[in-house]
């Protein structure tokens, strides 16, 4: 079976994910290199960013390399830098006679400038836009154009859009297929938030809980005009944060803070986790958002995935910008 | 191509479609007569009841029919009345060798009786448990084992569980593939009901607005301790409704009438259309069903269909009894 170029940068993003979120303050990249239809490098962005995806694979690769094709989830580096050599440079000295990248990089030091050193020293760099490497970078590049994070709102309701009953019960709702799945999303994000009602009423350590994952814990932020407990860092308003180097923010509730982020246009993903039981008069997931219109409501949201976890329903909606 | 007995069942449950809502009293039924593979008569119950399915199809096969299989998705009538022969005298005079069964008769002038009247004839009468039969039959089983009809709660949200905005806006929530399934299955519906705020707020007409289906629209109910205006009909509570004949009963809101239904558990499927938009701060679907513990609205309803119309989802959810 023959591989397409769209096969190898599909691989490629898959390979990327093993590098989210640890990769920050780097983009998680994945690189494969391919001689004759076989795999004789493979890496992705290590924690704190090196090495890089391209350097692990060239160094497994060795002198192999040479004519070789390199596919890369996004554009390599341009410049040098202290902490290594650019990896445009590296794959030109490694002989690669082709490199096809799934995403141009938006940062103003790449930005095109990995392409072109490749193509001046005669490698066959092309640029192949690739839907699942441009899923893998979401984090970078929601990022680099808007300078904050992707941020995915999560609810848990039942049937009816509760999260919990009229007292505040909601142990549990959903099943632990769902549960573990949330702290699997957990695992990628890099940051992760409640609303300092939600922190006072509720303590939520907002861990992983999964083994081997529990360093995986994401950076804890909360949303108050007020004081955090130690552990913990505030922010006032969504238009203001920027979450540090964050590229994943995760936004577990409640009501209050997820609506001041939708109100801010600040979700770029709805996880909606959906148990088969009715709730009736119980809390409700959103606050008020500032729709004035329902015509307003429409054209926002698209689902992009939707998946049974034991009896429970996750549908995934992406923002449309 | 061969087709198993299973198969054929099948099709004789979705011709048993064509007899919904209009066969009344009676059950929808639908039966094939089939030689050598090849189908030579087939019918379904007409509206008010007569002819039955069986009579229909025998008709048609006439003597063809000496000799081959009937498929009907309920056991034949065993009691003469004064509007026709019983059907399982029929099938046997006209010479069937075999005649399978989806499901038995409740009705305890048949309860077994027809499938007895066969079997004594020398006919092959064969009882095959047919989910495709039950669920043509359900308002029909239903009526025979609660003595009310099969209750339909209808509920069209957003992702955040709202059916309106917080001043009662709902036009338009879902989109017109949604709203034209919503009328389909109105015109498949016996009788409708609304609660009596939903009725003085909004005066639904409650009618079918598809294209030859004008005429289906089902008969009008409220649930109210007042009166009611010319052409509708009340019930006061959810328990002691038997909706006349009907055997399909769907109910349209608003939060207090479907909140009172599935307090009383006299709901037995949900249909969630659901649009992809968010409305934050709106009227939610359901008021207090009476549920103390979440550990109780667990083990109750299970997804039986879903569907895309548009770009809105219908969930469908049967209670487990």
């Amino acid at each position: 079976m023959a591989f397409s170029d769209v096969d190898w940068l599909d691989a490629a993003a898959a390979l990327a994910g093993r590098g989210r979120p640890l990769s920050r303050p780097n983009p998680a990249v994945g690189a494969l290199i391919v001689k004759q239809g076989r795999v004789i490098g493979r890496g992705w962005t290590r924690a704190g960013g090196r090495p890089h995806a391209e350097a692990e694979a060239l160094a497994q690769a060795g002198e192999a390399a040479f004519g070789a094709t390199a596919y890369v989830t996004l554009e390599p580096c341009a410049h040098e830098s202290q902490r290594g050599p650019a990896c445009a440079h590296s794959l030109r000295e490694a002989g690669l006679a082709r490199v096809v990248i799934g995403c141009e990089d938006p940062d103003p030091r790449t930005a095109g400038a990995g392409i072109a050193m490749l193509r001046e020293a005669g490698v066959a760099a092309e640029l192949l836009p690739s839907p699942a490497a441009l899923h893998s970078l979401e984090g970078y590049l929601v990022r680099a154009r808007f300078g904050r994070p992707h941020t995915t709102l999560k609810l848990a309701t039942s049937l009816d859009g509760c999260i919990a009953m009229a007292d505040g019960t909601s142990q549990w709702i959903t099943g632990p297929e769902a549960r573990a799945h949330g702290h699997a999303i957990r695992a990628r994000s890099d940051a992760i938030l409640v609303g300092g009602e939600t922190l006072r009423a509720d303590s939520p350590r907002l861990d992983v809980r999964l083994p081997g994952l529990e360093d995986r814990s994401p950076a804890r932020w909360v949303l108050t005009r007020g004081s955090a407990p130690d552990g913990w860092q505030t922010i006032a308003d969504p238009a203001s944060g920027d979450f540090g180097d964050a590229q994943y923010l995760l936004i577990e509730g409640g009501a209050g803070a997820a609506a001041a982020f939708l109100g801010a246009d600040r979700v770029d993903r709805l996880l909606l986790y959906r148990a088969p039981i009715l709730i009736g008069a119980g809390r409700h997931g959103l606050g008020d958002i500032g729709l004035t219109s329902l015509g307003n409501a429409h054209g926002r949201w698209r689902l992009t995935d939707r998946r049974q976890l034991g009896s429970d329903t996750l549908d995934v909606y992406d923002r449309i910008r």
